[in-house]
Parts: C-alpha cells; sequence; structure tokens
C-alpha cells in the first residue's frame, strides 16, 4: 500500500473515531450545555449527504466511515437534546 | 456539474462549517467544560493527516476544506485549553 493511501487511512480513522470521547464524556458526565446544537445539527446533515454521496458512487469506504460518523455524531446530538443542562 | 458532485459538495461544505457555531458558542459563553480534550485533540490530528495527504496528492479541494476545517477545529481546541471551567 502507498504511502500516501496510508496518511488517507489513517487521517479517516483519526476524524471518525475523535467524536467518540465526545460521546462517553456526555454520556457519563449528562451535561451538554457547552455543546452547540448549530454544530451537531449541521454536522449530522452533511454526514447523511455525505453517505448518499458514498451510496450514488458506490464507494464502500466512504459509506463504511459515514456511517460510523453518523452513529457518533448522532448520538451527541441525541444527548444534547435529552440533557437540558 | 454532475448532481452526485453537486451533492458531494454540499457534504463537505456541511462538515466543515458545522464547526462555526461551535467557535462562536464556546467564544460568547467562555464555557468549555462539556467539549472533549480527546475529541478536539484527535480531530485536530486527522485533520493534519487530511491536509498532509492532499498535499502529497496534490488535490486543491482536500487542501482548501481542510485549512478551514483546522483553523475552526484548532480554535475550539484553544478554547478547551484556555477556558478551564
Amino acid at each position: 500500500m502507498e504511502a500516501n493511501t496510508i496518511i488517507g487511512l489513517i487521517a479517516g480513522f483519526c476524524t471518525t473515531v475523535a467524536f467518540l470521547p465526545q460521546v462517553i464524556k456526555t454520556w457519563k458526565t449528562k451535561s451538554a450545555k457547552d455543546l452547540s446544537l448549530g454544530m451537531y445539527s449541521i454536522f449530522c446533515t452533511g454526514i447523511v449527504l455525505w453517505l448518499t454521496y458514498g451510496i450514488l458512487i458506490s464507494d464502500l469506504p466512504i459509506i463504511l466511515t459515514n456511517i460510523a460518523s453518523l452513529t457518533l455524531a448522532s448520538s451527541i446530538l441525541y444527548f444534547k437534546l435529552r440533557f437540558k443542562n
């Protein structure tokens, strides 16, 4: 595998799993006051569009990474809506 | 321009500008307690790798969107480190 491809894969891994510590933190503290509702609304919309794009062009890496991202980011959005303080 | 390409561009726009409402909110409230340091550390690392990847394969859209993402996400990381409560 080319060095470029490896860097791209690690990059995609980082920007996807990055949301996991936020999911865990918000779940544990039950506090989402400082999280921006606008950010997670726009971000989830974007991820749904990335997923649509991946399906339209039949690109498996785009589909799989965006399913993972959507799971994590929509969990944070749900916590933001559920934990009012 | 193809419909697929337009969806991809809107997707990229959304997942990039999504961080702007968080930057504005954290700047205004000076409160970053609920934000995950782990998330923004890993995310910024991933964006630097995406930028490296874009430069290595000479892809201007990857370079430009990741410069914008890095500016926004690193601002949030800075606020997280600066605003202790």
